[in-house]
């Protein structure tokens, strides 16, 4: 295959790993096998550097890694699954970072591999995204125990999603057994980590004022946990005050699919005190969810729901790839906004075009 | 046309809706330009059976029903959009038709026309939709100022969202300038109703027990007002104490986009209590919102979300109308939900099929 074919601009990076005009057959190509074979060979000895460069497949926009990619993971399939699968989001400010340094290595004094990943479609790598800089997490990053992955660089939050189940998957082949997804907490973004992890934990911060100001409605209806965090010194009695105030809400709250009832507790990244509470509620959801058959239940509804908004955004890519397609469904929308023409007028012009 | 062409089986209505295949010239046929404007005239002129026999246009499965109706709503969309437009959710028990009686026959004594539509995608006309039962709001459906249509027959959440929201712009152009939009409570459509209304009532019932049951989390984050019904009787006390414990837990939740602070209030449709207070504060959040500008910004806001769902969906079914290609889809979903293949090697062989 040409190089040239190769080449893909930024910002059609979904339209190219999905375009069928762009066909390969890489795995025909000996020397693409034995690489695939090597990548998977290598994860599954848990060899940190071809994990780190498989998932560098994973993220890359060119196609052709796109396709070693996926014939790894699809290798690798067996291996994966056995994970907790971690959310973990709160808004800037609430001390995310401090507090994954603290409840990672208590997860890891438990025996346990971690890996924390990281959502932010926002983010553009060359200013820094999430996680970017491991010095947020000095003690962690350097814990032999634990692998620390970046957000990919910005896209579409489908393709970012995409990214990070794709890297989920290849961290569980690896044998990381405990997961944190971590979320900005002002976004689109949560929806999607709610349904890629098995627990859905939201830090917060004592006291409904400010703080509160970009968290997205909706949000705490979707946390299975809150922890009121920075429950220390002056602040220890506001948070425990908030603690009653969340518990008491909650409690209004309709039931859970999971027949979980969401906990709220206090803790302190800095004291490093409630982490273990943190964990041991984890523990306990996972052993009810897994009794009740939510557990896999929820899981295979979630490889179910990343299946179709996947296969919906490969088609919209594909309709979209034919010249000026893209400019004219924008001219029709701003028509439509401003009330000139109806969506439907709109719509049949766009599709008989 | 041949009538042949127009035979459209149930299960497809957004493809024929919307198949630049099924091409037709309604617009140079001179019949059918006199009869699109004998219902813009006839609506126009307030007269009810003209809007029912357009609303039944929008909610017919036939193709050329569809676009007779398209143009009839293109001809009035200047005489659109200048109603309150109120969603009402709550779990059948709930008292909604009582309520909405009560309600509507309050705003009517205020000098308003009112319309009355629902949204049910479970619901099948055959079975007895929400609203399908004019006797189930007597009075109401007596009243000359007032305008009840049960929801559209079942089909897809997008399909019956498209008639809804359609429909509303036909009873805006009737002169109706309050529009309630009932859903159940207890599945996808309150998401839809949310994203096609001013206001978003929440009827709830004291105690938070059995009556959650059905509602789905989330919903509670985006009412602007909760009301508890049935304030009446033994059960005053109880809901003056739920009314008190749902304003604290509204109060933790993030702000609005709107800037309103959400209200809670108790209310008797039997006795008719609170009935004022509940529109009163429908007049303030849109005083409010109009000043602040998001009552503009939302509306826009709102077009812009529904025109491409619809466009997302008209592209989907164009994809699906080749044949196999659902089958195919389905049968690689329960592949990749079992996980024997990726998601992304289901796609590429849906793609290159």
């Amino acid at each position: 295959m040409k190089e040239s074919a190769l080449k893909i601009s930024k910002g059609v990076e979904q339209v190219s790993s999905l375009n069928p005009n762009l066909k390969t057959n890489v795995s025909k190509n000996k020397k693409n096998v034995l690489k695939v074979d090597e990548y998977v060979q290598g994860i599954l000895k848990q060899d940190l550097l071809m994990l780190s460069k498989g998932i560098t497949l994973v993220e890359s926009n060119n196609h052709e890694h796109h396709l070693i990619a996926s014939e790894i993971i699809e290798k690798l399939l067996p291996y994966t699954g056995n994970s907790i699968r971690i959310g973990i989001t709160g808004v800037p400010g609430v001390g995310k970072s401090t507090f994954i340094e603290a409840f990672g290595e208590y997860i890891i004094s438990k025996n346990k591999k971690l890996a924390v990943l990281a959502i932010d479609p926002t983010s553009q790598r060359s200013h820094g995204s999430i996680l970017g800089d491991k010095t947020r997490m000095e003690n962690l990053s350097k814990n032999p125990h634990a692998y620390i992955r970046p957000s990919p660089a910005g896209g579409s939050l489908g393709g970012v999603a995409r990214k990070t189940r794709e890297t989920t998957l290849l961290c569980e082949a690896a044998g990381f057994d405990t997961i944190l997804i971590e979320t900005v907490g002002v976004g689109q973004s949560e929806t999607a980590v709610h349904s890629m992890v098995d627990f859905f934990l939201l830090l917060m911060l004592a006291g409904a004022g400010d703080e509160l100001q970009g968290i997205k409605r909706g949000i705490m209806e979707m946390a299975d946990m809150i922890a009121i965090n920075k429950a220390d010194g002056d602040n220890f009695h506001k948070a425990t005050g908030a603690k009653s105030e969340y518990s008491a809400a909650l409690h209004l709250f309709p039931p859970t699919a999971s027949n979980w009832i969401p906990k709220v507790l206090t803790c302190s990244s800095t004291e490093a005190t409630g982490i273990d509470q943190v964990w041991n509620h984890i523990e306990e959801y996972i052993q009810l969810t897994k009794e009740n058959g939510y557990y896999t239940r929820n899981r295979k509804e979630q490889t179910r729901y990343w299946f179709r908004e996947f296969l919906t955004e490969a088609i919209q890519d594909n309709f979209y790839a034919k010249p000026n397609r893209k400019e004219k469904a924008k001219s029709l929308e701003d028509r439509v906004v401003k009330g000139e023409i109806t969506s439907l007028t709109a719509i049949r012009e766009l599709m008989e075009s």
